[in-house]
């Protein structure tokens, strides 16, 4: 069967998350319904990462194997079509190699927090951004975030039920940019621990805001202690914008 | 009475538009019914731009008299409070001359559209922009748009419901800029017509979709009639991005 690499966008607020549930709308499951209309005999939709409940994708990559050889572009076409309901694009559709996968092969992950620092709640923005009340110090939550690049044991920086085998990650890069009242956080690397991001994100809002002392953020990291870790930002403002793949030899 | 400048950004997607209507939500309405809860004997809200249905607002500006001397930061807060169940919130308030009228002293308004050309629906900005679904040229868009700079009858872009004494406005400034898929037509003059960024939208986007030769913007200004327009862009990628207003020599 042929295998396609999906490149999807989506607003999570209206689902539980990527992975698909029984009881509760997912991103995963909405594209196996459209899938289920136009190729019946479609198998599963394997996502490069599970994005939790309220988080947005830019650039969430997922591979599928489909019965018969379909154009990529009017695939793409169809599924939009089909997914009209719910707020989840393919931005892109492309015949893979049958043994791309779109989990395993990743070697970068892009994700994107924005936080609007301003007292006046968010209106067009709404659901987009996390409105931080009081002001953030850029500058001091980017000395923070140098603590955490490199190769370490985030076990601060991951949520409880995290199933990843090794709390062990490198994290390549962390950088904290401001343009007007939005602080963007940046983090890249091959693989991210489950609520690595917004753990981190939200120990440098205490930073930003003067709680914590920029070298605390390495503290708590050496602390190997979820205790230690700032409260877990929300999900509304995380984005993954982009997943990387390895040049194919042969491709 | 205390004369109170206000800021203001809104999402247009549920209202009628700025102006209050018996029957229907508008921004003026909310505005109004927020300051009666908490100035009772407050005037009118009078606003720079009366915003069409759906268009956004990221720098509305509007005048109100209140009996009482607010505090201005207190005065946006409380009106954020009661503006909760609507897409507006006051990011500035500031007392002003008694004499300040934020419509007609305003000395600049400034406008952007947005535009994604790209197949995909739009999920994380649907409602903030419009998705053109074939290519645009954004040399040509920019081409066409300069027939338009200057002092000009505009009446082929002009709303038949217009109300505005004369058709003839000065137009200082329509840039076209691209950033990957996003299109942003930027506009700048003192006063605009009703629905005149819509309508040169619409035009410069026949442009850019290659069905119009550049020229023909200045063939479709020349002509004075409202025939000669192309499709008005529709609502919900414009912005009222800012008013400006003179220093005062007082102030």
């Amino acid at each position: 069967m042929p295998r396609f690499k999906l490149t999807l966008e989506y607003h999570g607020g209206p689902f539980s998350g990527w992975q698909r549930q029984a009881d509760a709308p997912s991103v995963q499951g909405a594209l196996e319904e459209a899938l289920a209309r136009i190729a019946p005999e479609a198998g599963p939709v394997t996502g490069a990462g599970r994005t939790d409940a309220g988080v947005h994708a830019l650039g969430q990559v997922a591979h599928v194997d489909v019965a018969r050889a379909w154009d990529p572009f009017r695939l793409a076409a169809a599924l939009n079509h089909h997914l009209k309901r719910w707020p989840i694009a393919v931005t892109s559709a492309q015949e893979a190699e049958t043994d791309f996968h779109a989990r395993f092969d990743a070697v970068e992950r892009l994700y994107r927090y924005r936080i609007r620092d301003r007292r006046a709640p968010l209106t067009v923005e709404k659901g987009l951004a996390w409105r931080h009340h009081g002001p953030l110090d850029e500058a001091a939550m980017a000395e923070g975030a140098a603590h955490l690049v490199g190769h370490h044991d985030f076990t601060t920086f991951r949520a409880a039920q995290c199933q990843a085998l090794s709390p062990v990650k490198t994290l390549d890069a962390v950088t904290v940019e401001r343009s007007g009242d939005e602080i963007a956080v940046t983090a890249r690397a091959r693989s991210f621990l489950h609520n690595q991001v917004r753990s981190i994100v939200g120990t440098l809002a205490q930073v930003g805001a003067g709680r914590w002392p920029p070298a605390r953020v390495g503290e708590a990291l050496a602390a190997c202690d979820r205790a230690a870790c700032g409260p877990v930002a929300p999900p509304q403002g995380l984005y993954l914008v982009a997943v990387r793949y390895p040049e194919r030899a042969d491709g």
